[in-house]
C-alpha cells in the first residue's frame, strides 16, 4: 500500500506535477504513424498528460506536433487546411510549419510588424517516427535527448505490428499489470482449446498455468528494472520469466526464445485515461499473415476495436463482453481476449486506484519497487532537477524479455542476464 | 422550508455524515433476492449510501455482501469466479467466503505467513433474506440488531410481490412524496376509465379525488410516525387515510381493508440517487395472476422497466413519456403510471431539492415532522451516539396502513389506532 | 489577450456576477414565439444565465415566464396543467397566472390564511413578443426599461424569419465571432459554385474573398459600437462593411443594400452554453418562399437542426459533419453551412476560451474594444450601479449594417454614418 501523498505523486501527470515533469523528460509515444497516412492528410487531435495537441503530416511527409489551439484567437488547428507545407487555421488563415514557424498571416495588412514578429509561432515539439509510432519529446527544448533504442524500433516494417487501445484508468494501473507476471496464472489462465497460447510461450505455457506463486527477484537497472520470476518447471529446471521495465512506462513481456516478442508502452492521456501501445515483433523474420490477421482483427490476444477508432468494443459499460457461461466452462474470466482481461481488472481498480487500501504480498515485489523508483525519481526531479541517467542512454533500451527453462542451479542473476535478454546483434 | 444547514444534514448519507451514520444503524434493503437467482450465479454490483459492494450467492445458497474491491490490489470482485463455496478474484485468485474469510491465496508461496494472516479478509456485512429482499446491516458489527418485522416479510412467497426502481434524486424527496397523502387528489387523480383504482381503495377512491385538503393528525411513535389524514367522506363519516412511516425510510401506504396492501422502502444509492423498493402483499391470500401481471408488466401502477434492468423506461430525459394530449383529455398529468407520476415530480425537485425556497402549508404537516425527527435523530446519533429505540424493537414494525370510512365522532387518535392498523395475528 | 481576472468578469453571467448583473438590465430573448404556438399549449423549459424558468401561453394567449419550480414544494411547473387562465402544478394543484399571482391552492382547507397570503406567488418576469421572439426582462422589477427597437421587431410577420441554435460555448466567443468581419475571407470563403453567396452581398462577395486584411475603424456609440471595416474594392472605391454591435450581445451583420438583412442575438444559457438567435428580414418586402425554404431547411446558411429541437445536427461530437475531401476541393473548411463553420471554430476555442493565451492583431480591433466596453460597463454596474444609457433609449437600436462600395475619398466616419446604416423611415 501507499499513503495518500505518495499515491498522488505516483499518479498525477499534468503540467506542474512532479511525475508529469519526470515523464516529460522522456520521449513518449504521441500517436501511431498510420493515423497520419499521407502527406497533407487530415490533422489528428492528440491529448497527452492533460495537454492538447494537433498532429499533422505536411506536404513533404514530415510530421508536426503543435499545441492544439491557434495562437491567434485559440481556434483548434485540427479544423485547419493542411496544404502547401503547413497547417492553416480556418478562422483567419494563419499558417504554421511542422516546427511551429509562422508561414502566413493574411489577416494582417502587408507591412504590419506582426506579420514578421518572431514571437508569434505555434508551440511545436520534436517528433520522430520509429516502430510505427510518432514519438514526441515534450520536455525542455534546449536539451533534446536521443530516441530510446527499443529493439522493435530498429526493425523493418514487416517485422513488427503496432497498435493502441484506450484504457479508462490511470497509467500506473496499466503499468503495474504489465510487470505483474503473477496474474498470468489466473487472469490469463488457459482453460480450454479455445484459448490459444496468447502469451506466445509455446510448450512452456503449462508452467505458467501451474504455478501461481512465482518467486520474484528484482534488479534495479539504469534503464528501469529487470524482473526475474521463477516458477516450478521440469524435473531439473525452473521456469523463468524475465520481464523488462523500461522507464518510465514501457514493458517488455516475456515470450519463449525464437517466438514473436512483445512490448507494451503506456502513456497517460490524462490522470484517468491512458493509451496502451501494444507491439508484436520478430527480429529474425517478417510477421506472418496469420499473426497479423489475429493482431488486427482482435479476438484472443488483441481486443477488437470499434471500427475507425482505437476504442475497444469490450469496455466497462458492457462488462468487457464477459460471458458468465463461458466462465463456468472454459475460461477463467469469461472474457475472451487477453487484452480485455487486463482492461477489466485494471479499470475496475478505479479511475485512480486508492492504494491506501491494498494488502500486498510477495507476488507484488516488482510493483512495490517500481512505485518506489518512480516516486523517488519524480521527487528528485522536482526538488533537484535530477534527470534519470536512462534519458541520455538510448542504447540501454536494447533489451529483451524472455520466458525460458533454465537449470535449477542457475542463480537469479544468471537468469536475469542470460544472453536471451539481449537482442541479437 | 429548511435552512441550508439542516437540508444538508437531512440529505447527505455518505460515510462520515450524521444521517449516513443514523441510516447505517438500521437493516437496509441491499438488493432483490431475484438478482441472485441460484447458488454460484453471477455476482452483482451493489451501491448503497455512496459505498460500493459486491453481492453473491455461494454454492450452498448463502448470500454474501462484501466490499466491492479485492483487498489485495483492488480489482473488483464482481468479475470473480463464484464457485466451490466462495468468490475468487480473477486477478490473482484470492478467494473469500460470504463472511469475508480468506479461503485461498494461491499467488503466495506455500508456507508464506500471509496465507494465514487473519487480518487479510474481505470486509463482509451481515445479510438476511426476507420478503424478496436481501437485507444488509452496514453498521458496527459488534451490535447487530434484529431484522424489522414488517408484515410482508413474514408472508408466504405467493402472497407478496417485490420489485425496485431507480430514482434519480435524493431519497428524502421520495420519502416525502410517499408520506404525502395530499398529492393523491392531484398527481394521481383518476380522470378517466383508463386510470383504474391504482391506489387500491375500491369505492373510497371518490373521496380521495374529491377532497384535496385533508386535515392532518400526526403522532410520533417509537417506530416513526402515524399519519392520519381526514377527508370529507359520506354523510356521517370521514374518509381517513392512515399512513405509517417506519424509520428511517419505509412507508406503508393506505389501501382499503381486505384489499392488497402496499409498502415503499427507500434506500439511498448515493446523495443524488435512490432505490424505490415497492411491495404489494396480502396477508390472507396469494396474489392473483392478474395482479402479478400488472405489477410485473408495468403500466398504470408500476412503471415499465427497461428489460433486464430496474431502470424505468419513462424518465426525465423523455419527460416520463408524458402525453400532453392525454393531459388535456383523460389524465391529470398525461403520465400513465402512478409510479412515473411520482418520479416526475420528485425528480423534478432537483437532484437534492433546495428546501430553503419552499412555502409549506398545512398539507405538509407530516413532512415537516418527518424531517424534524430525522434531523434530530441524526444529530443525536452524531453527537451522543444515541440509537433510535426502534432499531432494537423489530416487532414495532408490525403495522398496517389503511384507507377507511369512520364515524364522524371518532377522534384522530381513535382512527390512527383503529384495529385495522395492526396486522391480523 | 486578457488577464484571467478580466476574462472571468467578461464571461461569467450567473446570478451575483458583475456581467450577469449588467445583462439583466437589458431585455433578453427568452424563447421563440413558435415554441408556444397556441393558448393553453404545453409549457416550455427555459434556461437563461444559469437560472431555470418555465414559459407558458395562457388561455387568453398571454405569455408568462415564471421561475421553474413551484414555490410550494419545488416540483417543476413544466409538468403543470395549462388551462383556464393559468398554470397548475400537478403535485398539489397550486395554480398561477402569467404574472405569478396565486389563483388556486386546493391543498389547503377553505378559510386557511395561506390561501390568500399575498407573499405566496410564483416569481414572474415581464415578457413581450416581438420579431418572433418572446423577450424577457429579468432585472429589478421597479424599473422596467422599454423594449429595444431593432428594425426587424417592427416588421410584418412575413418580412422576417427568426430561429435559434444551441452553441456549446460561452456567449462571448459567439459575439466576438459575429463582430469579426475579418474571418469572412477565410472561414466563410466561397470556393466553389456549391457555396452560394451566404452573406447575401451579391457581386460584392469577390471583395470579401479577395482581401483578408480589412482596416478597422471602430466608433463607440451609446448603443454599443459601429465597426467600419475597409477592404480593397474597385478602382476608385473601397469595399466597406459596417457592422453594428448593439449592447450587450446583439449584432447586425452587413449585407448589400436592398438585399435581405441579418441580425444575430446571443443569450447565455449558462457560462458554457448560449443560444444563437438568427434573424433574416427585409423592410420592403416579404421573404420569398425560396429564402424561407433555405432558412428553415438548413444547408448553406443556417445549420440543419435535429428535428423537433434547436440543436444542430452538426456538432463537436461529429466534427460538424466536416468533409475532408470537400476541404481539399471546394470548401475552405469542408463544413457546409456558414453557421456550422462559426460553431466549429467558436466552440473549438473551449467552453470558455482562455484569453490569456491569445495573440491579437489589428484585425481584432473591434473585439478588443468590445471586451473593454463590456468589462468596464460590468464593473461600473457592479460598483456604482451605473446602467448603460442604451437601456433606456430603445430608439438607439434602430440601426442597420451594410456592405457597400464607397468612393475612396470618403472617410471612415462618413462611411460608418452613411444613410444606409439607418432603417428607412
Amino acid at each position: 500500500m501507499l499513503n495518500s501523498e505518495n499515491n498522488e505523486i505516483l499518479t498525477r501527470v499534468g503540467p506542474g506535477t512532479a511525475m508529469g515533469g519526470l515523464f516529460r523528460q522522456f520521449w513518449q509515444p504521441a500517436l501511431l504513424c498510420e493515423e497520419l497516412p499521407a502527406p497533407d492528410c487530415a490533422p489528428v487531435r492528440v491529448r497527452l498528460m492533460g495537454e492538447n495537441f494537433v498532429a499533422f503530416r505536411d506536404s513533404s511527409g514530415k510530421v508536426g506536433l503543435l499545441d492544439a489551439h491557434c495562437p491567434h484567437r485559440l481556434a483548434e488547428l485540427f479544423f485547419g487546411r493542411n496544404e502547401e507545407g503547413g497547417l492553416r487555421c480556418v478562422y483567419h488563415g494563419w499558417k504554421f510549419s511542422v516546427t511551429g514557424e509562422l508561414l502566413d498571416m493574411p489577416s494582417e495588412p502587408a507591412g504590419s510588424p506582426m506579420r514578421c514578429n518572431p514571437n508569434i509561432r505555434a508551440k511545436a515539439y520534436p517528433v520522430h517516427e520509429a516502430g510505427g509510432i510518432v514519438w514526441a519529446y515534450l520536455g525542455p527544448q534546449e536539451s533534446i535527448p536521443p530516441l530510446p533504442q527499443m529493439e522493435f524500433m530498429g526493425l523493418p516494417a514487416q517485422n513488427f505490428y503496432t497498435s493502441k487501445c484506450l484504457m479508462k484508468c490511470n497509467y500506473q494501473q496499466a503499468l503495474e499489470g504489465s510487470i505483474d507476471t503473477a496474474h498470468l496464472t489466473f487472469l490469463h489462465r488457459s482453460m480450454a482449446p479455445m484459448q490459444k497460447d496468447v502469451f506466445n510461450v509455446g510448450h512452456l505455457q503449462e508452467y505458467g498455468d501451474a504455478d501461481g506463486a512465482p518467486r520474484f527477484f528484482c534488479e534495479d537497472t539504469e534503464y528501469g528494472m529487470r524482473i526475474s520470476a521463477r516458477r516450478d518447471g521440469g524435473e531439473d529446471t525452473y521456469y523463468w520469466r524475465i520481464t523488462q521495465w523500461l522507464m518510465p512506462a514501457a514493458v517488455l513481456v516475456p515470450t519463449a526464445e525464437g517466438l514473436v516478442c512483445r512490448a507494451n508502452l503506456f502513456i497517460p492521456i490524462d490522470d484517468e485515461n491512458c493509451w496502451w501501445y501494444r507491439i508484436r515483433y520478430h527480429a529474425g523474420r517478417p510477421l506472418s499473415d496469420d499473426e497479423l490477421a489475429e493482431y488486427k482483427g482482435g479476438g484472443l490476444d488483441y481486443a477488437k476495436l470499434v471500427p475507425g477508432t482505437y476504442i475497444p468494443e469490450g469496455n466497462r459499460a458492457n462488462d468487457y463482453l464477459m460471458d458468465r457461461t463461458l466462465q463456468k466452462s472454459g475460461s477463467f474470466t469469461g472474457i475472451l481476449s487477453a487484452q480485455l482481461q487486463d482492461l477489466a481488472v485494471q479499470e475496475s481498480q478505479g479511475a485512480i486506484a486508492d492504494r491506501t487500501k491494498e494488502h500486498l504480498g510477495s507476488s507484488d515485489t516488482a510493483i512495490v519497487k517500481c512505485r518506489r523508483r518512480l516516486i523517488e525519481s519524480a521527487k528528485r526531479f522536482a526538488t533537484e532537477g535530477t534527470i534519470p541517467a536512462a534519458v541520455a542512454r538510448a542504447d540501454l533500451y536494447k533489451r529483451r524479455a524472455v520466458a525460458i527453462l533454465l537449470p535449477k542451479e542457475m542463480t537469479a542473476d544468471q537468469a536475469g542476464t542470460h544472453p536471451a535478454t539481449l537482442p541479437s546483434a
